[in-house]
């Protein structure tokens, strides 16, 4: 007998059919002597309309009324949950952020969960009853609804997980796994059955977006054992485990890309001490997420500087260092959209040497020109033109013998 | 200056659009000097939306999850319209019914509200922000949402009234006032300009679906004055006083109908003590409202019972009736759903005598049956056949020399 999460994502709660179909899952791990908690999304599309009227009534809206307007599609689903699951004979009842309580900072709309109270779940889990939990949402120290920013479900499951001392966070999605990169693009991409933490951090980082990044921190911190999975198959999904848990390490474990970034270059930058931060720190003040970033050598007593920006925050990236233009004393700013970062990841490379030089011989071969660089332990990505993306998936998928 | 609270049905708050508008008339009062509180409902459609998935899910679903389910539609719109106010200069801010708190029974998908906390509401709206506060909803002793049953925000804005004390309570709504009967069917209905709480009390409970029945009590209870109004032009409502605040009071205020209810005939019952006992203790037990009930002399030893319910409940009130058959020892039971009730109601009739013979009469010059008659001290009501309803309506209205 185990304690179970089962979170269900938008897709799986999309109509009363996919409703029911949740229920059964849960009936039959409850059938087979668990202890369940399930945490639920808002049906798919709800969240997005419940944002747009926020938009729309005032693109500059209160944070604080985003959050009790958005909430509501969690809750809806968790009443119907509940409703679904009792009406085949499940003990259950909906529980909303506020009533647990899942106490958060007051960051609206991208709050953090500071404490779930989880001693009257483990009760009721105890006594047989499900408890089925809105995700997304919390209760913020001015007594208000928060929500944890999009995705944040998958939080609020591994979250809650830790607090009820689970055995097993079970996410459910659309896709019954993560694979060694995308299928829509490798056809041979095979589904892995256990990853690190670390490396699905990195790859949901870098794009694979099936789970919400923090989510995987959060799961690594509290040793959540996760598992990734179909609620439209009943195939087996794949387990994100602590690194000693995977006895045969694989070197590379997947390859993602990410055609959500612009690269910016700027021209002609004074070489002199301070410069980078005279260029970064605005931009960390415009709050803009910067990723990769490299500085030619100098020539001439100038350099070029070179990073990467979300898509959406380009134009704002752009006027931000324009207002800098005469503190730096650059010459020009040049942008390019048609990027894409590759990554290659994997816990391995700490032990293996060569993968990195793998990938650049691979893209080179490939006639591929690599534009930026950057690594970390146990990942190395690559800035390229996006037109080369598939082929340069593939490339890479097959160079590191992941094709099934 | 004076303290308001404004509330606003679905109709009115059925899109953007919608609430924008309804922004606008709250900025309206806070500019001319008001307090102002708004009270809520779900934007049109959404409840029907909300309910039909439960039903559809488990027609015998549990009531605290439908009150999760359903409650959200006035979150939403309590959200939005905190967004579209703050985006035109009006501070304010959302209030769910566990915030504030709205403290009701347990009686979840009916609740009845118990207290109101209005203080912090009160202090709020002295420093000139603009509680919203979502309707139909408040906190069960359970700790778990709770719904007032259907129209239910007519009653949180008559509570929240009483407990702001608020010197008005203005309804916005679809119709702009109270009219002598139905404007659809009369051409020369006027609207009245006052009415008592006693008439509006009738009116609501024989068919004039302007107000919740519930709402207009608890007003007559806590002497809250209210306003009925259209939130789509601009012209006066109807207010709804105390009968003293009426200097010329007319003898009739108006002539409703309703459609909703089925004549139930019990033949040849034994006439005998205990029987009407015999018949309607059944029928309250299975929760059925019984409205006329009318007893024929006795013949032969046994006697012909009749009696109205709402036609929603006919099917029920038959089968509860062949149960109790045996007992009560009757011959048959014979059912019409095509009646109409007519209603004259007036607090002029306690001074006045002829009401009840006027509308005998004129009934009787247009050749229509009357089938069943109750009164009441302010009111007379009859059952016709369902084909005469407007023919008597238009016919009444004119007797009564309420014609424009």
């Amino acid at each position: 007998m185990a304690r179970l999460v089962m979170k269900f994502g938008g897709t799986s709660v999309a109509n009363l059919d996919r409703i029911r179909n949740v229920a059964q899952r849960v009936k039959r791990e409850v059938e087979a002597g668990h202890e369940v908690a399930v945490v639920v999304s808002a049906m798919a599309g709800t969240t997005n309309q419940l944002v747009g009227w926020c938009q729309e009534l005032s693109p500059l809206h209160d944070a604080r009324e985003y959050d009790a307007v958005v909430a509501t599609g969690e809750q809806v689903t968790a009443g119907l949950t509940a409703i679904a699951l009792q009406s085949i004979g499940v003990d259950a009842r909906s529980w909303m952020g506020w009533q647990i309580a899942v106490e958060t900072d007051g960051q609206h709309g991208k709050a953090r969960i500071n404490d779930i109270e989880g001693d009257e779940l483990i009760d009721r889990m105890k006594s047989g009853q499900v408890p089925v939990v809105a995700g997304f949402q919390g209760i913020g120290p001015d007594n208000r609804v928060t929500t944890l920013g999009r995705g944040g479900s998958d939080t609020s499951a591994v979250a809650l997980a830790a607090a009820l001392k689970a055995d097993r966070c079970d996410i459910y999605t659309d896709v019954d796994g993560i694979y060694t990169t995308d299928p829509r693009i490798v056809a041979k991409a095979r589904k892995l059955a256990k990853i690190t933490y670390e490396e699905m951090l990195e790859l949901a980082s870098v794009g694979a977006k099936v789970l919400q990044t923090r989510s995987v921190e959060l799961a690594m911190k509290e040793r959540v054992r996760v598992q990734v999975l179909s609620s439209f198959s009943d195939a087996p999904g794949t387990m994100v485990v602590d690194e000693d848990e995977i006895v045969e390490q694989e070197i590379v474990a997947g390859i993602a890309y990410s055609r959500d970034e612009a690269k910016v270059t700027v021209r002609r930058v004074p070489d002199k001490p301070g410069i980078a931060a005279a260029i970064f720190v605005p931009l960390a003040q415009a709050n803009i997420n910067v990723d990769m970033i490299v500085q030619n050598v100098a020539e001439d007593g100038t350099t070029d500087m070179t990073f990467t920006v979300g898509k959406t925050d380009l134009a704002l990236a752009q006027s931000c260092l324009e207002t800098v233009r005469n503190d730096i004393g650059y010459a020009e700013i040049s942008t390019d959209m048609d990027v894409a970062k590759l990554s290659v990841v994997g816990v391995g490379m700490r032990s293996h040497a060569g993968v990195a030089g793998t990938m650049f011989k691979t893209l080179a071969d490939r006639g591929i020109n690599i534009q930026v660089i950057s690594t970390s332990e146990i990942k190395v990505s690559v800035l390229i033109a996006a037109e080369y993306t598939e082929l340069a998936v593939r490339a890479l998928h097959s160079a590191y013998e992941l094709d099934a």
